[in-house]
């Protein structure tokens, strides 16, 4: 069996300033999960359902997905409600991580079975303490399903 | 609307001396929710579809269940299926926090749409640990869904 540390986290983010802040707090917090970036909601699910590879390959997990929702293409809405409709994803955590505000986008999000919600502050500071609890609850803490055999994200 | 801030924390938990620990722990990191407590599964099933209430009463919403699997009664497990399969609670966050490492109990919390899992740890510095990095993502950084009109536990 695979460690669920070496699992990495996916970071699901189409603005490169936004991941390289995220990037750089969780080098700070000392993260020891690799960090793996998609740009866009069709590079998850390209990713996510490799079409490439063997039918007896183990599949890609992530440890936690962390979801944008506003992406260019198949947005982020659609990546949570396609991976939690699936049997095969619909237990791997999708943390939605976004600007949006939007009632209906948490209710949404919620309905569609995201693992949880939180929202993007604009101050610095603030940004640190949010994404120092995520870590700390997300990677730290909870405990995952185990999988006999996943492949690690090339 | 009534704060989200007010709406209570509730922990579903039979052992007296599991429950106490935790209240202390919450107390020392001054969280501002009430914490109602449920003894068994029967219990929160009997709040939260208080059948004495009239038809038009608003629907009593905790922000976060904390919920323990093993319990008298209706069990954790069934409370979860429950609560996950029914609309009006669907979206409220449910984290299973128990002493069970059994990989099926983790596999199917997930499967029935619990928010997260964590396992109680034995250790006293590492529960503390543990509980301040729910209380620090769950009750300060996780956004909740809105609801118009809600009752508080009282």
């Amino acid at each position: 069996m695979v460690e669920k540390k070496q699992m990495p986290l996916l970071v699901v983010e189409d603005s490169d300033e936004d991941f390289e802040v995220l990037q750089l707090l969780m080098e700070e917090m000392n993260v020891s999960q690799p960090i793996h970036r998609c740009k866009t909601g069709d590079n998850v699910l390209d990713l996510l359902y490799d079409k490439t590879a063997a039918a007896e390959d183990p599949p890609i997990r992530p440890a936690v997905i962390l979801l944008d929702l506003n992406l260019p293409g198949t947005d982020g809405r659609e990546v949570l409600e396609q991976l939690k409709q699936d049997e095969s994803f619909s237990t791997n955590p999708i943390i939605v991580f976004t600007t949006s505000e939007d009632p209906k986008d948490i209710k949404f999000c919620y309905q569609k079975g995201a693992n949880g919600y939180f929202i993007k502050p604009v101050s610095p500071e603030k940004l640190e303490r949010h994404v120092h609890a995520f870590v700390s609850y997300w990677l730290q803490v909870n405990t995952l399903p185990e999988w006999d055999e996943v492949n690690l994200i090339p």
